[in-house]
């Protein structure tokens, strides 16, 4: 018998309907003897629905009452899957994120897991009860108040409830049947990855792919809670992300894992900058303190002589405005010429654990972009991962000719046997 | 400066904008110096939207997640509440009915308020918060879970808040714009009453007066809350609810409060039962043990040496297929020929708290049903009503002959000096 953390969002909990279908997995799952402990997300438009009364009521919500007014949601859902699963005449509980124990910090709208304390959804289990959980909330342990995890924070609630409860596996439901090397949409040849590492997966995740959130990823590694992302629709295997410890006997490992991208992305240019020290710092002191996370930075060599340089940075589109408002602000203090804006860029990642100890990635990488003819503006690099920014409109091109040359390009017969595990 | 606590509920709550116009009637009461205390319902038609969910996902909703489930509506009016006078630039504080230290039985759907520990709403209050309560809701002591209060639930909480916060007056806005002597839909005439006892209060809401919830006066009434019942549409004063030593100085009373009136029961009649000792304690114990709770009785004298007679007992018609199939269960035990069901039937009841003292009112009362050529079927009395049984379609004509016959009636300029204050 295992205990098996499910998480369920999106399409898989789009109406009451779909909860009957995630009732009867989860009951089979019972069924078949496992513990089984489920965190959910809201049903369908309900998050939407609920921003759009407080925009009306309100012109800029209050971050506290908004985790009130949010949370509302997922414990609708939780209720309804609860009743849902007690219709099949088996044994359910549900519980909120405060009742199941999930303590965090006191930050409204993102706020941190500080704690899990399952002792409730211990007695259920105990009692042979499946435990419901709302995902995405919990409670302030400074104001006793509630709070919400910010994106994606319902597969870290159940991430973090797996963690807890020494969880055999953590199981994402999603609309995809697991992670891909590329984006599908984009490579139609891309391979299912069977397994993943959490470094890797990390990077993915930072680096655009959409299927979980980097800090869900981060508190699986660190708690080593093996995930399974696999589609609510098939009872396929999907893909397993785990240590490289985890993986049992030593095996062939895949170089490269994916390709991510990410077309969110906008650059700043501060051209005509100083090129005296600490100038650097002020910008980007002065970013930072407007709440804005930026990603890639290239500094121009300074032209010989005219003692000023360029900074060029990239950072979330949607943060532009702010961004450039707080440097526009700081223009005495930093001492630039001006600023260019530009959201017309893509970013492309190649990640792969094994990269640090094969040689030849790098030259096969830029040289599979310069032979497409995409031009590239930024580069930066970590030990498992190189990126590269180009113009969106050669985003689609440059992924595709990178993952061909890494012979990521695969038919759907061989999806299953990559990895050389035949698992 | 006073601490006022309202409550605001079906039409006042309807929507976003009707809860713009609830926060501005807030905000002016907070304005004009007083600390502000109040408890809110769901909006609009959330509680049978989650209700039809409920019964969307399982035939039989269990109990502790409909209690989750239907919590889920006040909290998210609570949250749009507070953000909407937030607006306003007034500080104001949301609260869960578990937050505000509303602690209950664990008899979900229809909780009993145990204790308030008020203590975050005084601090609120202490550091100048307008603070909003989800109504309805309360935390159970034995379980740790979430539960409703049932019909009326709101009102109750906000009379509870009031209590524990001993508070000046709890404000009860509804869509009407007080207590009348009689409906105004029935008696076109019927009187606004200014002011009005506790126990008349109680007596006119169990006789099957809407405006509130018996229990809701009665926890009134234990704590000394002055009640004011009055419309969100308007400023006027409405109806006082209060003890008759939180009058003031002696006034002449009015010997009656008013008229009121119940389609909603049905009568059981049980046929040839043995006229024995016992049997009617076995009926009424078997009825009871199908948890419904049955109001008016009557048992005809036994014929002279037949040995059975009849018991008539009258309930709510919701109650009737349940109740039924109870005593039919228990046939042979109780011993009876046959049941008969009614549903037909309508109540209506005279309540004033000077029938104590003043003498005349049954002889007045029934003669005046009898010039209307009323047929009651049923009697029973308190010290302070008097109520009857008839014919359903024969009861609009029982009300305003009764209303007429006690000098009830008034025309709209009189309303404002029923009870001889002026006030």
């Amino acid at each position: 018998m295992s205990l098996i953390v499910q998480k369920y969002g999106g399409s898989s909990v789009s109406d009451a309907e779909a909860l009957k279908r995630v009732a009867a997995r989860i009951v089979a799952t019972r069924n078949a003897g496992n513990d089984v402990v489920v965190a959910i997300s809201a049903m369908g438009d309900t998050t939407d629905d609920l921003v759009d009364l407080a925009h009306a009521v309100c012109d800029n919500p209050p971050d506290r009452e908004m985790d009130i007014l949010l949370t509302a949601g997922e414990r609708i859902s939780m209720a309804l899957l609860t009743m849902a699963i007690q219709a099949h005449g088996v044994s359910a509980r549900g519980f909120t994120g405060p009742m199941a124990g999930v303590i965090t910090t006191s930050h409204h709208g993102r706020a941190r897991i500080i704690d899990v304390s399952p002792g409730r959804i211990e007695k259920a289990l105990a009692e042979g009860e499946v435990a419901i959980v709302a995902g995405f909330q919990g409670l302030s342990h400074d104001s006793q108040d509630i709070t919400t995890l910010g994106r994606g924070g319902s597969d870290t609630t159940a991430v973090a409830l797996a963690a807890a409860l020494h969880a055999d596996v953590c199981e994402i439901y999603t609309d995809v049947d697991g992670v891909y090397t590329a984006d599908p949409r984009i490579v139609s040849c891309a391979r299912k990855l069977e397994r993943i590492e959490y470094e890797e997966m990390l990077e993915l995740a930072a680096s655009g792919a959409k299927i979980l959130m980097p800090r869900c990823v981060e508190y699986a590694r660190r708690y080593h809670v093996p995930i399974h992302v696999r589609s609510s629709f098939s009872d396929k295997d999907g893909t397993w992300i785990m240590g490289e410890s985890d993986q049992g006997e030593a095996m062939e490992e895949p170089i490269i894992a994916g390709v991510a991208h990410d077309r969110s992305q906008a650059k700043i240019t501060v051209v005509g900058i100083p090129d005296v020290p600490g100038t650097a710092a002020r910008l980007f002191e002065t970013v930072a303190a407007a709440d804005v996370s930026i990603d890639m930075i290239v500094q121009n060599v300074s032209a010989h002589g005219t003692g000023v340089t360029d900074i060029s940075f990239t950072l979330p589109a949607t943060d532009g405005v702010k961004a450039r408002a707080a440097i526009e602000a700081e223009r005495d203090s930093i001492g630039y010429e001006e600023i260019k804006y530009d959201d017309t860029i893509g970013k492309l990642s190649l990640i792969g654990a094994g990269m640090r100890t094969h040689s030849g990635v790098s030259a096969k990488f830029f040289g599979a972009l310069r032979d497409a003819g995409i031009n590239i503006e930024m580069i930066s690099t970590s030990d498992i991962r190189i990126s590269v920014v180009t113009r969106v409109d050669q985003l689609d091109a440059a992924v595709r000719a990178v993952h061909t040359a890494f012979d990521l390009d695969t038919d759907e017969d061989e999806a299953v046997v990559y990895g050389g595990t035949g698992r």
